[in-house]
């Protein structure tokens, strides 16, 4: 695998390859083109082609690639073989979106830990997930080897959080919270920004 | 502006850089160099030079950018100067989470317009949100001229949504959805994908 040169656009089509694959696998398609594939997502067949070359030789040249089969790589690629625990900080109206999206259960992702500040909330369980107290936050996430934090938090505290969850063991977060966090090198830190999102709209409307 | 030849990734720093304005802004800074800009948001300071200067010339040498001036150019860039009508439709848990978002309001982008198919939502409002019946979809769009829509409703009935929003008159879509919309080429739709989130983490956890 060359994954030290591979362009973070590649990295973030992976999963919509992935996804697409596995509602045709659904369909019962077995074998599917790149410009199938690519037609599906609104992407280019050389585009697809070359983003899946960056991690070996999957399809046949004139018959395309197996389905499951690749579905299989994408799988081991993306990590989703592993079975990672999650836990989500703030159980708010995102919060709550965010356990109950059905997109993630489909890919294997379950987020079953949810802490919040709020006692009425931690009475509850949300979803499949149990809500434990913040006061627990370190016992949660070393007991159950937690690797990856959702921050849904306001941004004035998200920071804080930040720290507690990569002092208690985690290496990925994933953060809702319209700040940008400071973290160590190691720790990788995904910011999804919402607002981002209605401004280009904005953006394009103006232009 | 030379926006043809922006790239798209300068067009998403773009609100990074609006939003880092406005909260310098609040805390009364006048002057701002390119450094402390990228800095405060982990953006190298020639890529924020590099970015700017797509849409004129903002800084001077050696001085910085004056805070109040870039922030309303970025308003204009951004169309953020437009009263733009937002309508959602789907409110469920993610649709809640999105109305209730205070990033939006403090960009002057405000979600005044739901649509549910749930008659118990729609005799309700959603914090300032009022809620319609999806029946009222074409009314509501066409009499408040409304240009923005985002769907929130689940796969299977999202194309439906975005032909009807599109029939109505809306001219960019914001999708959460996990599909790929099909629409005509004057139409602008940004596909928010929750699950890449948490995949790229996934990913980077593995490689």
């Amino acid at each position: 695998m060359k994954n030290i040169t591979t362009p973070t656009t590649t990295v973030e089509r992976l999963p919509l390859y992935y996804r697409y694959l596995q509602k045709m696998d659904s369909q019962g398609v077995e074998v599917i083109s790149s410009k199938e594939l690519g037609d599906g997502l609104g992407i280019p067949s050389t585009q697809v082609r070359k983003d899946l070359s960056y991690y070996g030789e999957f399809g046949r040249r004139g018959v395309g690639y197996e389905v499951m089969d690749l579905m299989k790589n994408l799988e081991k690629i993306l990590g989703l073989d592993n079975d990672w625990r999650i836990v989500l900080v703030g159980a708010g109206n995102l919060g709550q979106a965010l356990v109950n999206y059905g997109g993630f259960k489909k890919l294997g992702l379950d987020i079953s830990y949810v802490l919040d500040i709020d006692p009425e909330k931690v009475k509850n369980n949300l979803g499949s997930a149990q809500v434990y107290s913040m006061r627990q936050l370190s016992t949660v996430i070393t007991d159950n080897d937690i690797k990856i934090g959702i921050i849904a938090v306001p941004s004035e505290v998200a920071q804080q959080v930040a720290d507690e969850l990569i002092d208690a063991g985690v290496k990925a977060i994933w953060n809702f919270a319209p700040i940008h966090l400071r973290v160590a090198e190691d720790i990788k830190v995904r910011d999804e920004d919402l607002s981002i999102g209605l401004i280009s709209l904005s953006y394009y409307l103006s232009n």
